[in-house]
């Protein structure tokens, strides 16, 4: 299912797909066999290549892709790849998910030297190629992703956090990165500002309204399958979308009823007890509209361009992007 | 007696340090008050400055200090602060050496997440002020020192390192560093290229002297007072420069015998048989030899600048990182 539809969405791009998945993998190899395993694990194991098709389709879009959309496009995918490396610091703090042979001790240590070279790697490449308006975007990237995961780690201790301090979190920790794609995509492609501006503001809206759908998955069972078990925001006392609305709804005492319920999360049953109440305070509803109007802003970002292929491919994007339920 | 040295090293460049620290504290300000807890508790930490220090003294032997030296000093000391920061999460796999506050799963977490901003942060000053020429040597440098780290991890794992992987080692993973600071510097204050080159080559040769020296210091018991524990290395199974040279010396047979006592390594007795037996080899001898070549080849370098207070204290600054005890 989600691989026909991302062959559909592909569909204009298939060759200069293929193309880079050779010029990644090329770009990759390095001259020390420990770091080439690794990358090949990786490389293996991720699959949907989201960020590289919204770099080729933006690029498609204002113009037309040419070698500078690929270099973009590998550097977008190091970079991501580096922080996937980076986020398994923390996730497999406790399991084993892979590497038979790496033991325990090096397993961080190997973690954070491969992330690091990955984002030297990728800023090299764009150094060669004097890309310097590609630097320029995937650094503030990188700033802001740290950033707002940073933010949202001080928030998450205090269990203190407004709409505000939610939308500056996901747009710095999630959305920067695939703005980011889209912006350096149309400037590969174009010099028209307009298009830079329309194809920056598609890829910050789809990136606030894919979190938001990703937070709303937090609260619901449904077919839940590959994705992070029910409830595990509120294990990590992370408060997104949902909770925030509800919280507002309800008077100060319940409220910090609803608090403390969360910061002795360890009791069983008090995971359940904040996700009913979440659904019976309209949370998830509200979250769900206010998602609907990001794709919508996105979709408009769009408008601009004439009807094409291209343009049908990152309007399905949108939808395949929030829509997914797992 | 090391802030008595460093001072006298520092004289020349004594109110450029001052103004540097002022620079940098300003320039590591953000806007999420957890970030700001980290870097405080950071800088206050570490504090020899070796990095700035090279950098300003490597600009003023080639011309003088400007404004782009300082942003400069600013780029490799927080990028060093990110490697510090990274390297902490190996560190503390165990111990805790701070942050009452931060449970230990955040731990790891917010040293990546500051490692990675700080880089970003770093860059994003240097690509501001349209410096090109330093992003380059420095996302190389960050490129050298994962590969180098990495590269050691893997054949400490085989416990297989011959001298010249080992040079290939500390070249990149400490040396690059140095080297890239004292470059940098040049670059800042002088077009001259061969001023560049043998800035360059001061910087590489002090690296090695300095990393081989602290790879002696692990087999020495005396006056270690700050450093790592006498056989820290064994018991990570690193095999550096004087064991290489020891097992060069010996039979195939007796080698086996000693990297079996390596590989059980927790077994009593074995990590002060190990450094007998480097003793006993000449091992410790021979490093220091190589030691000292790098580091005359390191004074060599500065040949070709006029006798002056700088050049005195780039002299010194060799002896003072080679020479320490501790």
């Amino acid at each position: 299912m989600i691989k026909t539809q991302l062959n559909k969405i592909s569909s204009p791009i298939k060759n200069e797909l293929d193309e880079f998945a050779l010029i990644f993998k090329k770009s990759m190899k390095s001259q020390i066999g420990l770091l080439d395993l690794i990358t090949n694990f990786i490389i293996k194991q991720k699959g949907k290549k989201i960020r590289p098709l919204l770099v080729l389709l933006s690029a498609k879009i204002c113009g037309g892709i040419n070698e500078r959309t690929y270099r973009g496009a590998v550097l977008v995918e190091m970079l991501h790849t580096a922080t996937l490396v980076h986020d398994d610091i923390v996730d497999n703090a406790d399991k084993r998910r892979g590497f038979p042979s790496i033991n325990a001790i090096w397993k961080n240590k190997i973690a954070v030297l491969m992330g690091d070279y990955l984002l030297a790697r990728g800023l090299t490449i764009a150094l060669e190629g004097k890309d310097f308006d590609f630097l320029a975007n995937i650094t503030g990237a990188v700033k802001r992703m740290s950033e707002g995961e940073l933010l949202q780690i001080q928030k998450t201790r205090k269990l203190d956090i407004d709409e505000e301090t939610y939308f500056r979190v996901i747009a710095d920790k999630t959305a920067s990165l695939l703005e980011t794609c889209c912006q350096i995509g149309a400037m590969s492609a174009s010099e028209n500002e307009e298009y830079h501006k329309n194809m920056h503001e598609f890829g910050a809206n789809l990136g606030i309204a894919f979190q938001i759908t990703d937070d709303i998955l937090d609260y619901e069972g449904s077919s839940n399958i590959i994705g992070k078990p029910v409830g595990g925001d509120i294990r990590e006392k992370k408060i997104t979308l949902p909770l925030i609305f509800a919280l507002k709804k309800v008077s100060a005492d319940e409220g910090a009823k609803i608090k403390k319920l969360i910061k002795n999360v360890e009791k069983k049953g008090n995971v359940n007890e904040v996700i009913d109440f979440v659904h019976k305070q309209g949370g998830i509803d509200y979250a769900r509209k206010v998602a609907d109007e990001y794709i919508l802003k996105a979709k408009k970002s769009l408008d601009i361009f004439p009807d094409s292929e291209t343009k049908e491919s990152l309007v399905n994007l949108v939808d395949f992007v929030v829509k997914r339920k797992n």
